[in-house]
């Protein structure tokens, strides 16, 4: 297993239509999708597009929001993890097991907000980036 | 003025070497330099290559090296900064300027670990993403 291209940067921050109007008025980065709510994910999303890749902005929605505590520690926001496209998110989960890494939660994948199935993974072994695996759209699963 | 491709993503680690190590034997991301020491800059650093952009391993070098205070604040590492392409960081620079962006230091480029000028960019309007702008190489200066 080989991870493909970087997919997108996740951004955590508190205002996700704030943040999509700077990267816009300052940096010309006008590709960028209307704000959407996922309540399962306890997130609302922005995706800001550049040549070769995508901004995910994520704004914590509801109590139980994953990006809380990321939030509390840093209050104005900051990068929250990579992901990186995988062609089998399946065959990927089992080759990080198998190579000591350590898969969040139950390992299961889940649909993220790009409509594929994606796992996270610990932050330990890669400087201290949390990594995001992606199926890549068209893949096996 | 509008941001091009995403050149790569910073992330500040106590050790790049343990970091690309990481990448590699659990990633399979095996196409990296090896560490490079930038006296001038306070930092080592290694480029992890994955197909459409770069992961920039920086570690601290000297007493002032400028990564001391995030590791201080994330002493496992973490991502630091995001570097976008432009054409022409003179023209960057001022565009960023007239539109209200707080430009880092003098303002005036110097030359980064890729060999082509850059600047920094203040993380208040992008959501808390410190910004690199680095001229595209082959570009105008």
């Amino acid at each position: 297993m080989k991870i493909g291209r970087l997919n997108h940067v996740g951004v955590a921050t508190p205002d996700v239509e704030a943040a999509a109007k700077g990267y816009a008025d300052l940096y010309g980065a006008t590709d960028a999708t209307p704000a959407k709510a996922f309540p399962k994910l306890g997130v609302k999303v922005i995706f800001v597009s550049v040549p070769n890749m995508q901004i995910e902005l994520i704004e914590p929605l509801g109590e139980d929001s994953p990006i809380h505590k990321f939030l509390e520690k840093n209050p104005k926001g900051g990068q929250h993890h990579m992901c990186f496209e995988v062609p089998d998110i399946i065959e990927a989960r089992d080759a990080m097991r198998a190579r000591g890494a350590t898969v969040l939660g139950t390992g299961e994948p889940y649909i993220g907000a790009h409509g594929v199935p994606v796992i996270f993974v610990h932050p330990k072994d890669t400087g201290g980036v949390l990594v995001e695996l992606m199926q890549e759209p068209g893949g096996g699963h």
